[in-house]
Formats: structure tokens, C-alpha cells, sequence
């Protein structure tokens, strides 16, 4: 079965944590990802090869692979150089995630996405926050797209995802799978972006981001300490 | 600081996993404790000695210990006997928390409650599910008193929690610190119910339910696939 089938109107678990977080640790993150699995997640999406490597041995199903790079001269951060995507893919990912907004970036958009497929065999995500992007980027190879960065750069930080737009319009004009991804945070709204025609939803902060959640309850009730 | 003092206004992370979930590994909830109290947790809540005790070695913050035992003859299972609660004190917990609702219980809760003082000396937070157990349990001697079980128990199943009214009836009625824990599932609700008058809010599955809400948007995507 192709890895698009087998992800198909399912789940994906981005399991992440702050680097500076105790959950950061590979067998951590691992334990994450076998637990989504285990309960009924059809794939998973893993930065950095330490945690892919971790990961892979610990599921079988598909693994989205990034890694988030802060390079001082470019704004785009996932998977950003083709050699970010050699360590992904030999860590054991099944699919490459990159940032595919047009912002300006180390390496061409269109020689990475050849490179991947030609070099290293693997179909490539292309992590966007608009129909233009999208559409280039399909043109430029990429074989699944993902809304992960709308809401994250700086022509939508405006707007908090996830754009229920942007996702209809992607689904409406190209011909690839269209994964809903970023500001998911119920299953009410992921069963949501499934309906309008999401490939599969993926998930994170909902799920994994203990780290973040706590910060967001703490800062509400300091909130309210600070009126009473 | 006592106790009290330590936690009021704040927020408590149930550190939770099914003992069948890769997540269960005491190391990784130690993890879980960690990474909560670095974003703000002022204390946490644990179950069984083993995770007690692995906590107790990763945090400084007030430990609210208990043990869930299945009882064959009683529905009574959160620290049921004080066999359980010696153990729960043993492995580090500053409290020890305990099912104080009206059902049929191995010892009498007023045993309970005074050999955990006198014998053990640690306070008890009592679980309840209605403004009588509560009142009750204060009685006995609980000394602070938690939402925990509305909504958990047979005679409170058909209303799912958090309970605002059953909240703002137990700060009216007793002098105890009254924590909110059940059903917080935003901090949103967490800040209401400190607006209600609660001492502090535990907060569990939607922090650290990493398998449950897993299984929540499985389910969600599940029915959606089956109507399409």
C-alpha cells in the first residue's frame, strides 16, 4: 500500500517538544509516537534525525520527517538545504517535509524537491501558507502539501490557523493530497478539515505539546489572579 | 510555605498515562512532572508509588500522592485502604488523596483520614462528587477537598464535568481548600473555575492525556470517514 493510502482520512501525531524541554529526549519523543500509534494514529511527523532515528525504531507506520533549522541569512527553517533532508531521510523518515513558502531560502525550492526524489528516493511535503505557494511548489515536484505554515509567516501571522479557506481552495485547485496541519486543536475541528476535504489531519500541540499547554493554563490563571 | 500556601492560584498537572501505554514508564512521567513544573506547574498529581517515586526525585514542587487500586467488593478506588496510602507516603507524596464519596469502602473514612494524620502525618485532599461527601469529609478531617469524582460516579455519571455549581457550593459551604480537577479541558474553564472561588485547578487528560486524545480524534475522523 502507498504511503498516501496508508495515511488516508487518518490522524498524524506531530510528536515535538522544545529542545529545552525533559520530554525532548529521543526515547521520550519515541514513547510519544508509540503511544499515538497504539491508539490508532496512522502516521507521525518527527523533527530532527535524533528523534526520527529514535522513532523509526520504535513504529511501523509512515514517518514525516523535518528539521527545523534557524539559518541567521533565511527565514525558511524546515528542512531547509538538501543536506538537512540527506541526515532526515537516513534517519529513517518516509516522506520530507520542507518549507515551501516563497520566502527566500538557501537552495532553489525546485532543485531541492529533484534532489530528494532523484538522490534520495523519498516524496517530499511541501509545508505552505497559500494557494500560490502551494501551486508552485506542486509545479516544482512536491508530491503532498501541507497547510503546517499559514498563521506562522509574516504575510498570515495576522490570522490564527487553521484557514478553513486556504484548505477548501487547495483541495478545490490541485491535484495532490492536501494535509491539514496547524492549530488543530479539537476533534470537532479535525473531523472538520476532514469534511472539507483534507487527505488526513495532523496534530500536535493538542496532543504532545505539554510543555507549551502548561505555559498557556498557567499564564490564564495568572491573568485571573492578577484581576481578583 | 505550607502547602496550601504553595499552591493556591496555581496549577496542578495530573501526570496520568494507562498502564498500558508506552507513556506508563515512571522515568517518562518523571519527565511529564519535569517539564510541567519548568512552565509554571506548582505542583503535580501522581498515581502509584512507582511513578510517586520517580517524580519525587525530578521535582521540588508538592507531590499530591495516590494510588487507584480495583477493589472487587468496593467502588471505591483511589487510595482506598491505608495499606495503600502508607505506600503512597512512603514513596515521597506531601498528600495523599483519597475517594471520600458515600459508597461502600474496605475501612471507614474517618479511620482513614485520622491513622493518615496521626500515623503517617500528611495531610488529605478528600475526591468527591456532591456538597455532602464533601462537607463529610471535612468532618472526618479532610483537610482540602477536590471536584474530582462529580461526574465519575454512579450517581453523578449522566452529568459530564466540570461542575460549576457543585464548585461554588463547596467554597460557599466549607473553609477547606477547594480544588477543581475533572473535566478542564481549556484554560478558559481553568481560569472560571478559579473565578469561582477554587484554590487551585488540576489539570490532567488535556495536558498529559496523550493516549486518551489520541483516541478522541481517531474516533472524530473515524465517523466522519464512515458519513462520506
Amino acid at each position: 500500500m502507498n504511503l498516501a493510502t496508508q495515511i488516508r482520512g487518518g490522524l498524524i501525531v506531530s510528536c515535538q517538544a522544545p529542545a529545552d524541554s525533559p520530554l525532548a529526549a529521543p526515547e521520550i519523543i519515541a514513547a510519544m509516537a508509540k503511544a499515538a500509534v497504539l491508539r490508532g494514529a496512522v502516521a507521525v511527523r518527527i523533527n530532527t534525525p535524533a528523534h526520527i532515528q529514535a522513532v523509526r525504531q520504535a513504529v511501523n507506520v509512515p514517518i514525516i520527517g523535518l528539521w527545523k533549522q534557524t539559518l541567521p541569512a533565511y527565514p525558511v527553517y524546515i528542512t531547509p538545504r538538501f543536506a538537512d533532508a540527506v541526515a532526515v531521510a537516513a534517519a529513517g523518515a518516509d516522506i520530507i517535509a520542507l518549507d515551501a513558502t516563497a520566502r527566500s531560502r538557501p537552495e532553489p525550492l525546485q532543485d531541492l524537491i529533484q534532489r530528494i526524489h532523484n538522490e534520495l528516493g523519498k516524496p517530499v511535503m511541501a509545508d505552505i501558507d497559500s494557494l500560490e505557494n502551494a501551486a508552485a511548489a506542486v509545479a516544482a515536484g512536491a508530491d503532498w502539501v501541507g497547510t503546517t505554515l499559514f498563521g506562522y509567516t509574516e504575510t498570515t501571522a495576522h490570522t490564527p490557523p487553521p484557514s478553513w479557506s486556504l484548505l477548501s481552495q487547495l483541495v478545490e485547485h490541485l491535484s495532490v493530497p492536501i494535509l491539514s496541519e496547524g492549530g488543530i486543536a479539537s476533534p470537532t475541528m479535525a473531523a472538520k478539515a476532514l469534511g472539507l476535504g483534507a487527505w488526513a489531519v495532523v496534530v500536535g500541540t493538542d496532543i504532545t505539546g505539554i510543555d507549551l499547554k502548561v505555559q498557556q493554563y498557567v499564564a490564564a490563571l495568572k491573568a485571573n489572579t492578577d484581576l481578583s
